[in-house]
């Protein structure tokens, strides 16, 4: 049987229903709602698509997110540049940077070692980061990289990828930290898991 | 303090968080599902907006969303035009026929009355309805229509948008029907609720 759409609502449909956590029943609905939408509202949204592939890559030296290379941050003389926070995700360089508390580098690694999915240091920007550690040249500015701070997921697998990374950059003559961990700031203690409680009594801190 | 996102994909999730259902964070994780989609993704998504907003109408006779004027289902001479079955969205047109069940026209009211909203007749397709009824040249093939059958939702304005359009079909000499209700196809009857099995009981239908 014919669907009773128009082909190009019926394409509209399957192309939205391709996006992460969208159904075919919410495609349908979206595709009705830019059907009733202004012109300017439907299309804005399709130029904002066009434009963000076109003009959005990663950074050659930390690859965030950026519509220029070197990124903004790379390119930001001001910062600390002897010291590289790696993280997993762009996003997670990006909650990072809203803090305002962190005036360094980064380096996005792309992901995180997954032996189980066949992602080793090849499928990630390891070697990127290791190059950086090795040759001043490659960093922003010519600058030596004296400390890693690891800001990897705590996980599984973000404590593996953190291991790793520790041994490399030791080997490298490196300083290696890590984000501290601990009860997670307006919680309630009560409610905080074993391994969160484990982690703030280890990690505990002395107070003058 | 300025957002650390390139201001490209600010814009695209400016641009998301705009369509129904989607709130901030999804717009966020579309928008990085986007810049990590390849190329052609992306970019297929961007055009089928645009096409749907270039090539998809309304039909001048009917209100059915279609890619030309009039609509497929007006234009197919196969089709009974001496009936017009009246429904509230272009999504209930296109339920319908998908049950291959309906040979006739149909007519989108493109809302129901609803006098706390402030819409009235004026505010949806009524008046290009009761021109059909009235002038037969106006109906595709300039046929006289017979029978309105009405399928507006079942809810109390659909039903006070069904009464009113009732009264105007029969003013006009128009039979009027309406779309059967009782137990749904599959349910089961311990877990219909009162109204359902009223309309059940009301409109039961002798075995021959």
């Amino acid at each position: 049987m014919p669907s009773a759409y128009p082909e190009p609502v019926d394409r509209l449909i399957d192309r939205l229903s391709k996006l992460p956590g969208i159904g075919r029943r919410s495609a349908e609905r979206l595709a009705f709602h830019l059907l009733k939408a202004t012109e300017e509202d439907a299309m804005g949204l399709a130029r904002a698509i066009a434009d963000v592939k076109r003009a959005v890559k990663h950074c050659s030296v930390c690859f965030n997110l950026a519509d220029r290379d070197p990124c903004p941050v790379c390119a930001d003389e001001s910062r600390d540049r002897r010291s590289v926070l790696v993280v997993e995700q762009p996003k997670d360089l990006i909650a990072l940077e809203q803090t305002g508390m962190y005036r360094g580098l980064y380096h996005v690694l792309m992901g995180r070692l997954s032996p189980i999915d066949g992602i080793g240091p090849g499928e990630l920007t390891v070697a990127r980061l290791l190059e950086r550690l090795d040759a001043p040249a490659s960093n922003p500015g010519g600058v030596r990289v004296e400390e890693i701070i690891l800001g990897l997921n705590p996980t599984l697998e973000g404590d593996g990828t953190a291991l790793y990374l520790a041994e490399e950059a030791r080997q490298r003559g490196v300083r290696v930290t890590r984000l501290a961990r601990g009860l997670p700031s307006g919680s309630q203690l009560e409610y905080a898991n074993k391994a969160v409680l484990a982690d703030a009594i280890q990690g505990r801190q002395s107070v003058s």
